[in-house]
């Protein structure tokens, strides 16, 4: 199936590409560049350079460990925990340079575009969802003090950690992700 | 002074392009329309738009209000909250869709332009150590816990800050940045 293998390849550049220069910088050319494909291939697969960065964000997202997350198995503030230190380690692993795509589009693509920007919206919600859920679980296990309110707590902690991500992008170390994680597990939910 | 109010005019609307547009998308004819400027007075004044967005920058991070939180009078964490209270009503007068310029340069310009990037780190780095200086006071006034080190708390609280903004700035709510101040200090640090 070429077709199909020709669109993950495309998929894949653009990935690359988007995290490393941002949406503006980045043409189609240097896309299919990446991804080793001719540029006229682009527009069988995607409508626009807006189209293939919403499959982008959209792939991004789902590769998110939100499994472990959900996992009934363990604490559920080890749970957390994990999720956001397997995603330091993709993080790093990519280059902290890169940042994180949802962090970087927010700052990016309000008033150029609406989709993009609805998107990454709706999936900064979906991550606050989830670390909301988990500790509610926190708390009625008695992980959690009664007195930090999961709905709120949940979505200041992907805060917290979507401006490490573009702290440690903008000084080039991992050292404010390394911070984010320590502080909040050993000292801030332990209190 | 004729030189004089044409480069303030340049700067002032070079900042309202920037914060609004972003850095890539906003070309040198978009900031001289909003200046209401000759575009090429722009070269009288500035090498280059990177020269005259580094002047934004050191602009509007000498526009935060540091004054009030050096300030020797009142309590240590009331004035923390105050240096952010301030900070999140200019950046609703502005329109939370703006974002905060270092925010937006932090996500957008690594890998584009160094010594954009750079500034934007030393700012950064600058504003967690205005809060831990700060905390640093509560903590010796017995305002806040010995087990939340100031040193780590500040940075942790300007990237939680941050964060809450960039989720303001593409949500197009102010909500995000009223849950950080008051989760912040209402919840947090009073525990």
């Amino acid at each position: 199936m070429p077709q199909r293998n020709v669109k993950e390849q495309l998929v894949e550049g653009a990935s690359q590409v988007l995290l490393e220069q941002g949406y503006h910088a980045a043409s189609v050319g240097d896309i299919v560049a990446a991804a080793g494909i001719p540029k006229g291939s682009v527009y069988n697969h995607f409508d626009s350079k807006e189209d293939l960065a919403m499959e982008v964000v959209r792939r991004y997202v789902a590769s998110y460990p939100f499994d472990a997350l959900l996992d009934p198995e363990g604490s559920p503030l080890a749970r957390l925990r994990t999720f956001f230190s397997d995603t330091i380690e993709r993080t790093v692993a990519r280059g902290v340079t890169s940042g994180c795509l949802l962090g970087n589009f927010s700052t990016e693509l309000v008033g150029h575009s609406d989709p993009i920007s609805d998107l990454v919206a709706d999936s900064l919600k979906q991550m606050g969802g989830g670390a909301t859920a988990v500790l509610e679980e926190a708390r009625e296990r008695g992980e959690l003090d009664a007195d930090l309110d999961p709905a709120v707590l949940g979505p200041y902690l992907v805060d917290a950690f979507e401006g490490s991500v573009a702290r440690a992008k903008v000084s080039g170390t991992r050292a404010p992700l390394d911070s984010f994680l320590d502080f909040t597990f050993d000292v801030l939910l332990k209190r």
